[in-house]
C-alpha cells in the first residue's frame, strides 16, 4: 500500500492523527521536499514522528519513482507532502505509476494553501485560476501569470498567487555539462513577486496599454501571506 | 482564547495532532453541525477526543454567539468545524464578534472539499467559482448556479458544486407561527443535483436557447463524489 499523506502547513503537529498512525507503522517513509517547505526541518519531523525520513527531491521522485514504489505491493510505504498531496499535480504521476504496477494507494488529506488562504477573509468560493509567479531570469521573463490575474479580475474573482521555489536546481551550464552541482535553494519573497508584477505594469504602459490591474498592483501588491506561523500548544 | 479547529473530512482521526491537543484541554468544546457532516456522529467524536461536545446549530451560532464566546478571554474555548473553518464564510461572523470583544483567536486548519477535490484528478489551479446547488421548492427555483457553471466552462475552468444541506430547518408555516418545530434533516444527493441541472437545460431549450453545458450536463452529471470514505488504520 502506498500512502500519500498531507502534512498541513505549520509544523510537525499539523499531521492528522490518522496520518501519524500510518507514518509510525510504514516500512519506509519519504518526505517530498521540492514543491513546498514546512516551518520546521526534517529533523524536527523525525523526532516527533519517531521515524527516519528519506528525503525525496524532484530528481528522485521523477526519475527514481520505482525505488519509492519498491515492495509497496507487499509492504506499506508513506510519501509525505507538505500541505495536501493534491495541492500540486506533481504527485499524480506517482499515483499513476502505482496504479500501473497494481499497487493500491490511499490519500490522507490535510490543509493546503489552496483552502487555508480563506483565513485572509476573502470568500474561498470566489477565487479564480491559481497562478504561479516564477523567478525571472535574464532571458526568460514570462508574463502569463499576469494575464491570468487580469482575467480573474475581469471576472470579479480573486487570485491566489503561489511564489516560486527553487530547490536543488542546476545552473544552465551545469545542466548542459551534466554536472550534478546544485544552486543554493531560493524562495521567492512577496517583495520579489511584487517587483515583477510592477515591472509588467510598467512594460505594458510603455506599450501604451493600461492594465486593469495597474492601480491595484501599485496599491496592493504589498499584501502577501507569509507561511502560517505555527504556535505552541 | 477562541480556537476554530478544522476536523477534516472523514472521521474522528482526521483531526490534526495539534487540534486534538487543544480540544482535550479547552474548557468548552462546541461542534458546528449545520454546514457539513462527518461520516461519524457526535458520540464517536466524543469517545475519541475524550471530551463532551456541545452541539452548536445554526440558531445557536447566529443568535447566541455570545454564549459560545463567554469567558473565552480568560479560558480556552474550541469551536469544531467539519472540513476547514474557512470552507464556508459562516464562521467569519464568530471571529468578528470575538475580535470586537477583544478575545484572541487561533485557527487550526484542515482539509476541506475545497482542496481535497483535487483527488478527482482535475488540476486544482483550474477551478473557477464554486457553486452551491440548493434544494428547489415549488415557488423557488433559482438557476444562478447554472449560470456560474456556464461562465466557468466558457473560461475553461472546472466547477466544484456543493450540494445543499438542510439541518434543523423550519417549514414556512412553523417559521411564520414562531413554532420551534424542525423538519427532518435533508442532504441533497448527486442524483437530485443532476435532476435540477437537467431541468434547467430543458427549460432553456424550451426557450430556444442551447446552453453550452447542455451536452456536458447530459453526459456527465452522473459523476459525483460521495463523502470520502474513511478507512481504518
Amino acid at each position: 500500500m502506498l500512502y500519500l499523506i498531507g502534512l498541513g502547513l505549520g509544523d510537525a503537529k499539523d499531521i492528522t492523527v490518522r496520518g501519524l498512525e500510518v507514518v509510525r507503522r510504514c516500512s519506509r517513509v519519504y518526505l517530498e521536499a521540492y514543491t513546498s517547505v514546512l516551518a520546521v526541518g526534517k529533523e524536527a519531523l523525525e523526532e516527533f514522528y519517531g521515524r527516519k525520513l528519506i528525503l525525496a527531491d524532484r530528481e528522485e521522485v521523477e526519475q527514481e519513482a520505482d525505488d519509492i514504489l519498491k515492495d509497496a505491493d507487499v509492504s506499506e510505504v508513506a510519501f509525505l507532502v507538505v500541505g495536501d498531496p493534491f495541492g500540486a499535480t506533481t504527485h499524480s504521476d506517482l499515483i499513476l505509476r502505482a496504479a500501473k504496477l497494481g499497487i493500491p494507494y490511499r490519500v490522507i488529506h490535510n490543509a493546503s494553501i489552496m483552502n487555508a488562504v480563506g483565513c485572509c477573509g476573502l470568500q474561498l468560493y470566489n477565487f479564480g485560476e491559481t497562478v504561479s509567479i516564477v523567478f525571472w531570469t535574464d532571458s526568460w521573463r514570462p508574463e502569463s501569470f499576469f494575464d491570468k490575474m487580469e482575467k480573474n479580475r475581469q471576472n470579479g474573482m480573486h487570485t491566489l498567487c503561489l511564489l516560486d521555489i527553487k530547490v536543488k536546481e542546476q545552473s544552465l551550464e551545469n545542466l548542459i555539462k551534466g554536472r550534478k552541482i546544485y544552486e543554493p535553494p531560493r524562495y521567492m519573497s512577496v517583495n520579489q513577486a511584487a517587483q515583477q508584477l510592477l515591472e509588467i505594469v510598467q512594460n505594458r504602459r510603455g506599450r501604451g496599454e493600461e492594465p486593469g490591474l495597474g492601480p491595484l498592483a501599485e496599491l496592493r501588491v504589498c499584501a502577501g501571506f507569509l507561511h502560517p506561523e505555527p504556535f505552541p500548544v
